[in-house]
């Protein structure tokens, strides 16, 4: 397995078809960096535009439509200290004939970002919560490959190869697992995030430049239709669409498939299991699409006695 | 505060403004019985018809529209051995074109609960589920109070009174508040579960039998648009309504309501302390209303030196 | 068949199993009022409050649970001159950023409705649709009967019963179906509209008291899930639900049983038929259930050579 | 202005900034043809692959972002008599319990399609609608422009930039407006139909190959948010977009839009004006989004006075 650091100078705002700018085998491990969802890098300079500009794509050797991509996110870490948010939730979290009355005016929020101390603080504007201290917690807002029949889509939002799918979860330590469209499969990566709640409902999530640490893998023949994802805790999948009603679908629809095929499980049993110890998440309700995932406790699992 | 202990002998389909089956003044604490989601009592005994029959309603002394009631639910206890489920996802939960592959067929399972334990394990059909346990979490699937303008709203739906949210954090030790529509407030409770997974995505949730202790409580002359709760962890806020989009709207406006009136936050420090850490639950995504849970870690609250 | 006129002194906010205004058998030719939806009367005195009170119920004699309801909605007749609606469209059609710049304010406008000329006038705020002239077109925003188990629903919304509907074809010389819930079925209607674009973007109709003639038949025996209409031109039915989605999946579901237990369809025909011909209005989108319509043009059906 | 016939030898699955396949003028007349939605020409030769397989683009000199690209639909006919659909409707317009009872099997349903005539037939499956006529109505199921910042969208679906909106009204004589994202604007079009219901709820229109003649103009710097367009009865605006409550919203705030850019209207008048006389259609419900198009009379602007 080898190591590689790669240095990206064109970033992309579509998952899509690119030329690849790395090619990497799987297993090999690679350091590189991710610009902010501005496009500004460690020094705030500007390398590129909106929306949420992508390092990558990374083409895996080997790769084929109908596999599955496994990312392994090792490290994910701020390399600069100033973050920024928005002032205020997006008007489709909200009631129809809500009308927030907000006392000042702002464009963008800064905080402090401090991976040592482990904490976000908001420094800009001055309000109640300006240096209190919250508590850092990196994240990928954007993981994805390269869409299928050539289709090139925003990295505003989500679908069936990942995307902007703004799961707080997606964090150091995680692997996703993404169905595989074209060949190299095209990994892209970037929108990283120090702090953000459920469903990214303000629009950001402490945005921020990183570096990061993964490596890509392979399950040749193995197909999924929805990102899946799994951490010590839980089993999770993603299902991205508008409305969140039919994310739930797509999400509850793929958990039963992956307990099936990978735990043995009868539909009977997947369902019967899920109706005891489902869980839900909101990644994102602010894409046009938006982004519901279904966890299952590994614990569970265990004392089960199932295993993948 | 006086002690009661009461025993339904009517059950109600509805929340309405039905005679009241028991007096109290807030702040006693009262002592009932709930029959299951069928009806069946301690025995097994079918005391009442479908859907979710209610123990109540309540009528708290003072209570007036505008008004907020306060359920403090101190115990909730299984009381007898015999649970029951579904064996299915509901079909709304599920991918539209998605049919489930049964290799059996299953009209009820059925569940030993045993509180001393702390167990709940399935006995029938048998499968690689059957004698596994999973661990007891009894909560109450319906509690709410008389709708405004005389409404009779059906035991199987929630709306701005509670009612069927069936979320898995009310559940001992929870606080609920409601608000008040009509004269005495009108409460009622039932429908308890000893294990639902988020969401009730096969409608049940080891549908049982339970022995209550609560309290309930009044703030007068303050008044809210959502049921609220607040356990050691968490303030939580529930959204009623179909689609889950707009549910997230309801819980999360309130939610921001209620920093502002209760936590002294403005709209601005409410919108960017949302942003940051709210957390999302799926109360319940089988009614005709769904049920999404704003929730806000009281932890963050406390660090940043607000208390309501 | 007998012919009456009820003269109402009761008004209900609720459809619910309420005590008979008025007994009729069927076939009975009513003529009654109605008030409009702030409860005002042909004199513009206000006899009964928010939302929508409703004449009736009528209660039919023979009608049980399982069958259902006809009306034959005779004529609907403006029984005053002032009409009112509000000044601006729901947020809940618009954009969630968008936020309208009016340059006057609004609380109601005023139209002058004369059925004489058929024409509906804006009278009040002054701007460039005053004075100019639209054409009558008479409805029932209202019309429904006592629901299921119990229940009382607010004629602000609608259901499996109808209730608010808003459907601009439930006019002079319409035929609607209802399913029957309990003894009698109680039969109300209210919130005469003048003119009304579909889906009562705006939340109003050109508000106005009527007076009406109607009959009520039944069919013994007979059920059904949602209302169904017929006039000369189209088979009608009412999914009334909120989101959209849902409605429109109501609304053909019932379409293809009616085409296959009165037109003898098979599923494959009935289905093929729609893919067609089947057409689709909004009734409401403004009130807690929107309404969507699926539509059969009759022509189709009699150049099929397709009867019920 | 030229006049210039076009054979296509390359069909595009995705709308995007592929390669010009024809350079026009403003106005010039083109000539041209389109394949099925499964790539079949006139001879039912299958020249390219699913979904829906789009003659184009056609690059317009002088196009730039920012302008509105002006579609005159002057010809659309059939170019040969065998048509298909499918012979179910889709799963997301029928109940979640709702499981059809079908007596008989049909992969793809056959019609003859006979211009002269102005007839559609069914063929196959042997059914009681086999041999009956229908009305022969001709739509293009797809027309659009390249989209924004580089995307390449599926011709399965829709958006701002128009695609598979499978509206039935755009046929012979409409005039259709797109924003222009990109140099040249690139437009395509294709996926014909013979007839199609309103929402094309089983998915298909009697699909067919077409002769098609258009024009393509140019409004220099007038910028449109959402696919617009007029015939003799109706301005329309299509909102593309999963659910259909949220494409209602983007149709009726264009909508707004035009009526004041073009009509002098201010918000004021085109809120009173919708609220009276908008009317709404399903373009299709069966795409992943979906399209709802708000309509206003223009017997109603003529009889305000109003003009463009």
């Amino acid at each position: 397995m080898a190591r590689h650091e790669f240095t990206p100078t064109v970033f992309y705002n579509t998952f899509g078809s690119h030329p690849p700018a790395f090619h990497v085998d799987p297993g090999d491990e690679i350091m590189t960096t991710t610009v902010d969802a501005r496009g500004r890098d460690q020094h705030n300079d500007e390398l590129a535009g909106r929306p949420n500009p992508q390092t990558g794509p990374f083409f895996v050797s080997g790769a084929e439509a109908g596999d599955t991509l496994v990312l392994h996110l090792d490290s994910i870490r701020p390399n600069r200290s100033l973050g920024w948010t928005t002032g205020c939730l997006a008007p489709n979290v909200l009631d129809f004939d809500y009308e927030p009355e907000f006392d000042d005016e702002v464009d963008l929020a800064e905080w402090k970002v401090d991976p040592t101390a482990g904490t976000v603080t908001l420094t800009t504007p001055e309000n109640r919560l300006t240096g209190k201290s919250f508590e850092l917690r990196p994240m990928m807002g954007t993981v994805g490959v390269a869409p299928d029949i050539g289709e090139a889509i925003s990295t505003s939002t989500s679908g069936p190869h990942g995307g902007n799918m703004d799961y707080n979860r997606i964090k150091e330590g995680v692997t996703v697992y993404f169905p595989v469209f074209t060949e190299g499969a095209l990994f892209f990566l970037g929108d990283g995030h120090a702090l953000q709640g459920d469903g990214e409902m303000d629009g950001t999530g402490v945005e921020i430049s990183m570096d990061v640490r993964f490596r890509l893998d392979l399950i040749k023949g193995h197909s999924i239709q929805w990102p899946r994802a799994e951490d010590e805790e839980y089993l999770m999948v993603c299902g991205n669409v508008r409305p969140l009603d039919q994310a739930v679908q797509h999400a509850t629809t793929e958990m039963v498939r992956w307990l099936e095929s990978d735990y043995g499980l009868t539909a009977r049993e997947a369902h019967m299991l899920l109706g005891r110890v489902s869980e839900y998440d909101i990644g994102n309700m602010y894409d046009p699409a938006y982004t519901m995932v279904c966890k299952v406790p590994k614990a569970v699992l265990i004392s089960l006695g199932l295993s993948s």
